[in-house]
């Protein structure tokens, strides 16, 4: 690193430090990082950090537009029809991180701002999405701004209540329309929507890959699809003492469950050596405190009893839909048969099915990998794990057919965690990320 | 059956459903049998329901004798130094039946007067045995009234509380004598004791293995031991979306517990195969209502991360003592390699440790076998799955050095139902049971 490449990076840590200061005291639960964050959607915590970011790209020359449902661009100034865009959201789920989403937002803005002096000579405008409501911790829904800029949104989510404010409500005290949801209206016109040339979005990786691997930028390939399931078992209460074993006598759920487990964790192994992506985690298993409270016998169960009933949740995530689709099949077979073999009852519940996006642009991918290589910071291809804004992008075809090309970042968060207060990115991983985004903008729109 | 029999079972079948309808009335929770029974250890609704068979067994002449800290030892007249004994325990589990320990009260009783014509001519007394306390549900402790009987107690269990009333107040309470228990002092003497010929006990049999074969009787040959486990398993945290599988990224708590319960069955069912006494149960996992109180992280736990905590806990009887000590040993193997092999911390915490009686007395089985075949009635030979006090009493050595002689004999209840409202059994199968019984104290005392 030469003196002015160490001045440049120096500014830049200082500035994302500046920004991340400032977000610390919106929404924030207590006086530290520490204590957590609450920015739910259409809350005046997340409009307010909307605004300071509003206040930033404006006090850099950028220009600002707010969509019908409070969707925020920030454009700089400069010639093209067409426009590159990097988004991502400033909601946070209850008690958790100032990174997820915000990291997106601070990188994206500190990627166009040193830009500036290009801004004129690009051949297209660079725009700064800021997504309303991306957490389904609040309504129930994921991705509700992004959703509804394209007319996705269920209409339904409207109804659903967040402390006792309806969404509807709470679009509404924010200054803005639900009747675009309501009447499943896109808030970008078909024009503005086909003016997209590239988005891009950069977000912690919410996972440790990057860490445990030693490995600064994650270039995401896909964006996995994910199942559902909630396997709820019933057998029959029995002493544990006196009964003997075997399923003459006994219908043990907690046992019936254990082998379904472990069947399904050998189908994911199989899957996985003949090089399919998959994951497939059990997170939940009888402790689910909200489900606990309407199925309360579940606290029948006890040490001395052959166990009457049981559940738990499977999450079963892939980029490739048809081996998803058949993926899943499979494991509700394998569930199938566990159940008649322990004599026990079974109830399969799909709690949710989204698709996979299988590919995301390769030439936006390219590029990512290219200005990594330009700036000498390593890189890993990588799927990813949870759904964001892009993959709503992703989803939208333009008038040739093709979709959206959308590219993804992910930069290391500690330890993998987020929605957690503990969330937390080093400013030197965000100003690398910064500096792969702003590279990558350039050659995207010069 | 002929006519006078007919009379005799018609007789006793209303003298048993008298007895019932009477106990129904004490620590009855509700208006009806069905809303359950609150009759804990040295409450007034145990005391009232000793004394209402005391008062019963008074009636037809037997003489009652309170020991030191409130088990009631009612008495034939009659000749001989020596008694064959008759008991078990009138207090119930909360919320429980009125059924378990009540019933071997109610036979016992009905099993000694229909031998009134007899009593002056057997050679040894009768004695039903009320025993205080034993379910382990209040204090924390089994048996506390048989094994204060034999100075078996431990001074500490004083200390525990009831609905904020320790045992020691309890027992003052109803106007007994907790220093029996403080001081580890029989309240029976070595004479007493010495003077016990045999000590028989009926009891529902608490699972429903007698029901699901269609026998009525079941002689019981041992009574199992048991060794109790909490094995707590803890991993890490991760994005169930974003964290590859295999144990370099996952430490996956429900997981290896699932693993670690598969090989312990697969284990269970070796033993098994090769003719060895086992039941193997995992009743609680995750979802210890008490215990979840003070480990609330299990709650972290959520349907998208890779599971950081969870526990379970096993109950392991045998009859044979040195086989449960070298399966347990074996089991603890099974977790550690399992724990290992996922790369998750594991603590196996020992909750209970209860020697079985590997044999009931040979004896007093062939007895009640051939009262039996007298009436007729089929039986099987089994294990009892369940500590109860002729367990307590088996423990016992006589001057010879063998124990004091002990059989039990169980009866069906209802689906195997039992510490709970819904708790049953019928007349018939009562009725039954006081009509062996009957037949063998008459064999054991003549």
């Amino acid at each position: 690193m030469n003196k002015s490449e160490a001045k440049t990076t120096h500014t830049l840590l200082k500035r994302i430090g500046a920004h991340f200061g400032k977000l610390e005291n919106i929404g924030n639960l207590g006086g530290r990082r520490e204590d957590g964050f609450d920015r739910p959607a259409w809350s005046h915590e997340e409009t307010r950090a909307i605004k300071y970011i509003q206040g930033m790209a404006e006090k850099a020359g950028m220009v600002s537009s707010w969509d019908g449902v409070g969707n925020l661009f920030l454009t700089t100034p400069g010639h093209g029809n067409e426009i590159v865009q990097v988004g991502s959201h400033m909601d946070t789920v209850p008690a958790g991180g100032n990174y997820d989403g915000a990291a997106g937002i601070v990188c994206g803005l500190e990627a166009i701002i040193p830009l500036k002096p290009m801004w004129e000579r690009l051949s297209r405008k660079l725009q700064l999405v800021i997504w309303r409501g991306e957490e389904s911790a609040s309504f129930n829904a994921v991705c509700k701004g992004s959703e509804a800029a394209f007319g996705l949104c269920h209409p339904d989510i409207l109804l659903r209540t967040n402390h006792g404010v309806s969404l509807s409500e709470a679009i509404t005290a924010q200054g803005f329309d639900p009747s675009f949801i309501a009447e499943k209206k896109p808030t970008l016109t078909p024009e503005q929507t086909e003016k997209i040339a590239a988005y891009l979005e950069l977000h912690i990786e919410q996972a440790k890959r990057l860490q445990t691997d030693g490995v600064p930028i994650g270039v995401v390939s896909s964006i996995r699809g994910t199942v559902r399931l909630r396997i709820e078992v019933t057998g029959e209460a029995n002493h544990s003492g006196g009964t003997p074993m075997g399923i003459r006598y006994r219908k043990d759920a907690n046992l019936a469950m254990a082998y379904m487990q472990v069947a399904m964790h050998e189908a994911c192994s199989y899957a996985l050596e003949k090089g399919l992506d998959l994951v497939q985690t059990v997170g939940l298993l009888n402790d689910d405190e909200e489900f606990n409270k309407n199925h309360t016998r579940i606290f029948s169960n006890s040490l001395t009893k052959v166990s009457p009933y049981g559940y738990f949740a499977v999450d079963i995530r892939s980029n490739n839909n048809a081996f998803l689709a058949e993926y899943v099949k499979n494991t509700k077979k394998i569930i199938q048969e566990k159940a008649e073999r322990f004599n026990v009852r079974v109830k399969i519940t799909e709690i949710l099915r989204l698709a996979p996006i299988e590919k995301l642009d390769p030439a936006v991918q390219h590029s990512i990998e290219a200005s990594c290589r330009d700036l000498k910071i390593p890189f890993i291809e990588m799927p990813s794990g949870a759904i964001h804004d892009a993959a709503v992008v992703a989803s939208q075809k333009k008038k040739n057919g093709n979709p959206i090309p959308v590219g993804m970042i992910f930069i290391p968060c500690r330890d993998g965690i987020s929605h957690n207060p503990a969330e937390y990115a080093s400013p030197e991983d965000l100003a690398r990320g910064a500096q792969v985004l702003s590279n990558v903008l350039y050659r995207l729109a010069r």
